[in-house]
């Protein structure tokens, strides 16, 4: 099991979570990778995950029936918003807001085929107080089997 | 205070921790910025802070003596290890290891000049068990006043 | 003070959680200890400890007056809840809820008299996205002195 | 998606886990799914998760080449010892030894065929200072789709 | 750097905390620094925050517009609120409420000039249930560099 | 259960806490509690818990043998911990080190007689980088039932 080095697929999640309106990134995934972007404002992190989960669903990135991938994409995103809060896993309880763009990246990033699908969801965007320009950048990357 | 557009201390961050040997994104801070990068791959998270710490003292991103821009600094590195490590900032002692590139960038982001310099910490690479290629992507950003 | 071999106070608490309404495992605690079991389901993790201060106090398990055993028990519940949750002790807010089944088990479970009372909460049943199926097992334990 | 009545992997995990040398509970897990136990006792958190992770490839519980398995299997191990520990996933360097017996249980909890094979990982025993008898019982479970 | 011992920035924060209204401990902060002091109650971790953060702008503490200062006291703030709630940093969702007095204190409690302004937030007072008296004390305290 | 306005046990240990060699705050406390104090430096939190747990048996704080004073006792050290550490409770491995002088108080704060003996655990000092001087101060407070 080698991650391929071109097929770094949190890389890929990042920069297209990065990308903004401008596809200032351009990115080609390997073919037969699925992936999506999204958009997400909110100080309810529970707004935040559903966001992901619906636009991974819609989009086909995940199945939207069954169980299996939801809890895959479910702690990607877990782990996504740990790297954007850095310690409590809270944005309103404690007086704070994101605006966040968001990927969802679903493909094989190792060498070895019998390693499967891997899920990747990037997070990038601001975080600060409920106050216009009182931010700055923050990121967040969850990789998981699926 | 808004976060000018062309100066996002965050995105050069990352694109600087990702960049590889190869110069994959090519990255222009703005003038009068200072940045630096490096490598550290370890069990134990105290190297992988007196890593950036030494790099970003050695090359003048922040003062080497005095307590205040070490204080800035230390706190972003702890919230870039927390998007690294997503809930607990422990690598060896709960079995798994990292091979990171970090970038320091300081500079202002901010159209205003009265907001000062920040400092921003990017953390990029593998994280997994001591084993090789039991690894997957991980990223962290931490971003602090300085 | 050595736990005593058929005075294991979480076993206890933990099989009466997992008994379900058929009585699954035959649980007899030793005389002169106390027990209440109940139920709950919710997405807001104040209403799972409301339900067990709640049923801990009716059934005469702790004083329904004072702080003391108030304070031991609330502990208890937290350990539990941290087993439950893995993390964050968060269920809506982080989009997920459960369905437990609860048992709060007091009486001494040491060798030695002189350890007096320790308390137990243990926790079963389910955690998962707010959508029927899409969930899986779960167990906490938490144990103090009262 | 719906958990099977008779095929509760958490519970078996956490039977098997209390049995103890006399078995206490006679645990009959599904057909052609797989199970192993074992015992660790140390101050050293690492070490509790190498006795699993040996322990499971050695039994042919999870593959031993190959990441994917491995990954869902560190997980479950990670949230079991979420509950064992009630915090921090720390022991010795906050002055805590535990002494645990563990099971590995694979297989389908689902009604749904297509939901596949799931990985619970518990741990029972005690926690406590490293003085002799001093010490309560703990529980921990980890649930993982592999 | 050298913190000097008539300029402890941490001890006078955490005096004109605990001072409650009879000035208990006299408290001269050096000539030049800058302190304000408050009272907050909620079950809202939200309320705690905002009540500190309108009080030091209001008392001028920290300037009003711009995110710079705001941000420093901010994770002074989270960091005397992680004191307080010794784990999560949550109230109400875990049924506990606090009774807190609250203390800013602006200066530079270092021997050298340069390392210029730090802030203390000092909160003490009471945690506990939602019921009278149900209660005991709980002290937290965050430096920042400003 | 009324927290009696001259036995606050918290607001005790941390003047004793802070009271330095000088003895600025003299502190008397309601006979028949019992109180020690001591120092401890180290990057090595288990060694701060170990001086506290010592230091609190030799001078008759707590019962030396048996393991439910030693129980309440750790959970008000650990308490007193997180909020010197703030978030995580972790020294050397994050590459910090503390000097904190720390007291043990033992009494009622109650008014009520039934509400028995509390425990309080205060820590003062600085915490910081490993070099001399680049270091802030901190506090924590742990307040158990015991």
């Amino acid at each position: 099991m080698v991650l391929a080095i071109d097929r770094r697929i949190g890389k890929y999640a990042i920069l297209l979570a990065m990308n903004g309106d401008q596809e200032e990134f351009p990115v080609v995934t390997p073919s037969q990778w699925k992936s999506c972007m999204g958009k997400v404002g909110s100080m309810d992190s529970q707004k935040v995950v559903a966001a992901i989960e619906t636009a991974a669903k819609r989009e086909g990135i995940i199945k939207s029936d069954g169980y299996r991938e939801t809890h895959a994409l479910y702690h990607a995103i877990m782990d996504a918003l740990s790297g954007v809060t850095r310690g409590q896993v809270q944005l309103g309880s404690v007086m704070r807001t994101v605006g966040l763009r968001f990927s969802v990246v679903r493909g094989n990033p190792y060498e070895e085929l019998e390693e499967g699908d891997w899920i990747a969801v990037a997070l990038y965007g601001t975080i600060g107080a409920p106050v216009r320009g009182s931010e700055h950048e923050t990121i967040g990357l969850g990789i998981n089997h699926i």
